[in-house]
């Protein structure tokens, strides 16, 4: 069975895994205020377009607790800051801010003072985080089709139960058809440079009991040259109008890898990751992380001192190198007129 | 200046930059027996294909310092074992062959006893370093005209001085282009999973004042999209008769990606690469290395315990994708009729 990466603690405050101590330990947290879901999405101890978008909803709820008796104005006030705090701390999943447009859009919606719109919030978290939980499921219904008996399936970082509230998206497919005793094998890109494929997909297709083989990021173009790979198969952070997308640094080549050895490319991604309001790639904002993610390794140095480095978390494909994009609404195709970015008008 | 990465010790050692050491420690080693050479060379102290040429000839005479006495069969016969040992030491490249293969040659066509042949062989291992050292400075003159003021250059894996007698084979136009005053900037792979780049390609440009910048091995894509990368330069470890080459693992991908974004994809390397024996890429044995190289990270698990990965050292690229081969003899193309990997006949 796949694990549950995220859930409320008995108190009401945010319990997450710990996703920076995995593989090596497994550490649950209870996150008690915005500042410090922000500061566990910041630090990628929470990760994943559609788990950053339920840990800040459910981090406005747990960071409001003590707000229940304040007076409506105040309250609204608040969770306007709340909010505002959280959205910053990563920029470039969409799902980030949808999640947070919500709650303030029903907090606004919602009629009385503090403590009446404080319950509603937490039922909207709650849902927000079950929506995604059968969203994963359609995903997964709707990409199945894709993977035969014997399948083997090339994957990019962590799209899986640790990046969701549910199965997962691009693995959702594969937790399925594992479950219906189809036979599946995983390619799992590393991911430098923070090697979400190896610590975190290695790790929960391993506690799942699905074959998997770890590969540097660079081993991928031979294995498909050696028709090794039926299918690609990515997540995604925000979906433009036009189809193209944003994803973990890396996503970009193999696309035209595959597009290069004819091999199928899927993105799959909930409808939330949609971001209609951006009409191409290039108008995505891509998260610089810091050099030294790149230059020391498990604290070690791995390139000398002061050495210079690029590191951009997410890379743009353009939708020309995708096959479909598998959604909770089914397999579709660019252009998105509406998306579960825009704000509910 | 570009440092030195193989000498002569006052004994008649062969002193080395143990590789596995940098950037955090630069230590240099004695290596008085061909099975430290070889163990040198299986782990990677010694590394790239020009320069293990160089340690297994400098390792044959090194290893029979103490045979000096012995007569002509007798020494023969034992140097034929030691080369026979250091043969084995890495499968993938060519140089090793022809470097063990000329020192045999030369010790049959030398008249005389044991000490007769050893000076000799100390001679031919000397020129074979020098030689080594001039081509690389050919190979980086050929270069030269690829690199216009301003070029930025991506390559890959380390391909310069610590990888040969000289200069190094890719590194090589680039340090000539800087000696010249021209600017040039290089973009550098860090090369999963051992980090040549980081470690190696970045210390040895930065102790030259060449400017570099370090990426992950998957954030090349995009930059070529984004026109950021002017030529592609990688080194080689065999090159076939019908000019298909095997690399570090992630050159075939680089040259997929350069193709694709209409970038000049060269291979630098000298003659003593070429083997003109194997009439095709798939035919080059590929080394498999541990898969503990890819699962443990400085130490620390990067995949849970009991992952299975796949770790290819190397990759092949097939001939169509390459603009040209910059060797000592001039930019070429295949077909390669005669190459450095025959033995002299």
């Amino acid at each position: 069975m796949p694990i549950q990466a995220i859930s409320w603690s008995s108190s009401g405050a945010v319990r997450i895994i710990d996703q920076r101590a995995l593989p090596e330990a497994e550490i649950t947290g209870d996150l008690e205020s915005a500042e410090s879901v922000a500061e566990a999405i910041r630090q990628l101890q929470v990760r994943g377009a559609p788990l950053i978008g339920i840990a800040a909803a459910m981090g406005l709820v747990a960071a409001t607790r003590d707000q229940r008796g304040a007076p409506r104005a105040d309250f609204l006030a608040r969770l306007q800051e709340l909010a505002a705090l959280l959205l910053a701390a990563r920029p470039t999943a969409v799902n980030l801010r949808w999640a947070l447009e919500r709650m303030l859009h029903v907090a606004e919606g919602t009629p009385g003072e503090g403590g009446d719109v404080w319950e509603r919030l937490r039922v909207e978290a709650t849902t927000i985080w079950e929506e995604d939980r059968a969203m994963c499921r359609r995903i997964g219904e709707h990409g199945l089709t894709l993977l035969s008996d014997g399948a083997n399936v090339l994957t990019h970082c962590n799209t899986g139960a640790l990046a969701t509230g549910g199965i997962g998206t691009a693995l959702a497919p594969i937790y399925l058809a594992h479950e219906q005793g189809r036979r599946v094998h995983v390619y799992v890109d590393e991911t430098r440079p923070l090697l979400q494929g190896s610590r975190l997909t290695m790790w929960e297709l391993g506690h799942a009991g699905i074959p998997c083989t770890l590969i540097t990021d660079a081993a991928a173009a031979t294995l498909m040259r050696q028709a090794k790979v039926d299918v690609v198969l990515v997540g995604a952070d925000r979906i433009c109008a036009n189809g193209d997308f944003a994803n973990k640094i890396g996503t970009y080549g193999l696309a035209v890898l595959a597009r290069h050895h004819g091999v199928p490319f899927y993105c799959a991604a909930p409808w939330s990751t949609v971001d209609a309001r951006l009409a191409e790639g290039d108008l995505i904002p891509i998260e610089q992380r810091s050099p030294a993610e790149v230059t020391v390794i498990a604290g070690r140095r791995a390139a000398p001192e002061g050495a210079d480095a690029l590191n951009p978390a997410f890379d743009v494909t353009p939708a020309r190198y995708v096959t479909g994009f598998v959604t909770d609404r089914g397999i579709v195709q660019p252009p998105f007129a509406e998306g579960g970015g825009e704000s509910p008008s």
